[in-house]
């Protein structure tokens, strides 16, 4: 429903042709330069999460997003609103994440604005970053070629069960951790190993099988995905189970699914897997003529499903 | 106690140099152009207003702010916070708002995110712009000089009694419009009239009071205000005796205060005051050596007394 409100009411009324992209940023020319830009808004409950944070993410999802369009982040803004009454231990350990993953993405925060809202006006604190980059090499999510191997970058579903365990007091013996984590780093080193990486996108909101039809819709493609090949941790598929929720949908914050030419696919694998946040990088599918616009998934026992955009309900503030 | 909040826990943690000189976008230089870059969230009640809403508030917020930092807007991202079941007719009503303002600001949304919050979570609808320009000549709040007039584009406080008339339930025979404008055209006027414009601010939370604080303060000059100069309507002086505040540090949302040279200040009030949003345009004092980061205020009885920053209590959801 949020993709039709943005389509029908929000698409319709901006005519930018950058904007209906739809990419993870917007990418323009100014001057001689090729830069990136992107906004997103955080309000994710729990605020503080195995793993990470608020203020984590909210770095981490604009960073990402420049990330994946083959930019290097360079600036970004921060916006909190803060309810009245929110406790200041909490906003400083916010603040200090929030320092903290900024440098690790090696990112400079230049501008701000910070409002406090009366009870009721807003639950706890909401953050909203925008972030601009410089393209290194334009990545758009309307590239992906025939041929394309898709390699994901780890285990997915981890962020949602994450904050869905904690959300619901599910205990786990082995406790499930958001992958949230700044991919600057090994994006591009995976544009450094291959001139041939034609698509990237961080799975996010939706997941991994939501952000699959994103690019084969944009690129007119198929893309054929091995169920035995994606990586799943039990517990994820565990909490999945008992949730009712299928772990290709569910919220990631730390990954990047990428399509590179059947040639570099190895090489481009293999730097992954060699980097902290590649490290359990799976080859997953690959890019087919057809049916365009559809992902369809060889499952274990050897049938076929189609893996739709819109399967179950979207999980509210997972982000 | 925001300010004290930006300033004990933000800015010694974020350790920016573009960040700390507290301007009203964050000016830098990528390649071999200048771009200014700002944020701001709205969570303005009610949303919409006399002479406004959210949606306009919001272009005109981030267009502004950069406008006033010498920049001509380019890009802008919006990030709506959208409460469950907020009608689909006032969130349309609001995004043709946004749309209608940027087009009059003549500048392009290049991305964005929705994000839709269970009840409780957000009350009604909160927005986040961000924006980019390219800087025409930077202007900043620190080179205010010794000897520059100060102009005010118009009548003072006008937005703030607007919103607090309307929550407040009060009847004027004379309604009160919210100011909220996009000021880039104006200022593109100013800055080609003069090149000997030193200092600009687009006075909006805390009035005109605090702008004229923080520019003495950047600036390190005094700054003397003649009160008979600054123009404020007749029912904005009313409203304001019967709420109990002062219209200098009521907000403004469509208003630029300009330090400029003794000598090119009547061409620049003479231009100023032919353009729509500049027709009441009043000069209301000069810039003085001392003392120091304090703003004097010559009253109309004869007397002075010192316009602090911090006087009264803040309006929350001003803007």
């Amino acid at each position: 429903m949020t993709r039709q409100l943005i389509e029908r009411d929000i698409l319709t009324r901006f005519r930018s042709l950058i904007l209906r992209r739809l990419d993870d940023s917007a990418v323009f020319r100014i001057g001689d330069l090729k830069l990136a830009y992107s906004t997103d808004s955080f309000v994710v409950d729990p605020i503080f999460f195995r793993g990470g944070d608020i203020g984590k993410l909210a770095v981490c999802g604009t960073v990402n997003d420049l990330a994946v369009s083959g930019a290097q982040p360079v600036y970004m803004t921060l916006s909190l609103i803060v309810e009245e009454g929110f406790p200041m231990a909490d906003l400083r350990r916010i603040l200090d994440s929030i320092r903290d993953t900024a440098t690790k993405a090696d990112v400079e925060i230049v501008a701000g604005d910070t409002k406090v809202v009366g009870a009721g006006g807003v639950d706890k604190i909401f953050i909203n970053t925008s972030g601009l980059g410089i393209v290194i090499r334009e990545v758009s999510g309307s590239n992906a070629r025939v041929g394309d191997k898709v390699i994901v970058s780890g285990f997915v579903g981890d962020h949602g069960i994450a904050i869905l365990s904690q959300r619901e007091g599910l205990d786990f013996k082995v406790p499930i951790c958001s992958d949230c984590a700044p991919l600057n780093s090994l994006v591009s080193l995976i544009l450094k190993t291959s001139e041939e990486v034609h698509a990237m996108r961080d799975p996010t909101r939706g997941g991994l099988a939501t952000a699959l039809n994103e690019i084969a819709i944009q690129s007119g493609v198929g893309i054929r995905i091995y169920e035995e090949s994606v990586p799943v941790r039990d517990e994820v598929r565990g909490a999945c189970e008992m949730l009712g929720l299928d772990p290709m949908y569910v919220a990631n914050e730390g990954k990047v699914v990428v399509f590179v030419s059947s040639e570099d696919a190895p090489k481009v694998l293999e730097v992954m897997r060699g980097h902290e946040h590649g490290k359990d990088s799976q080859l997953i599918g690959e890019v087919t003529d057809g049916p365009r616009g559809t992902v369809i998934m060889k499952t274990r026992i050897g049938g076929e499903r189609i893996v739709d955009m819109l399967t179950g309900e979207q999980l509210p503030r997972i982000c």
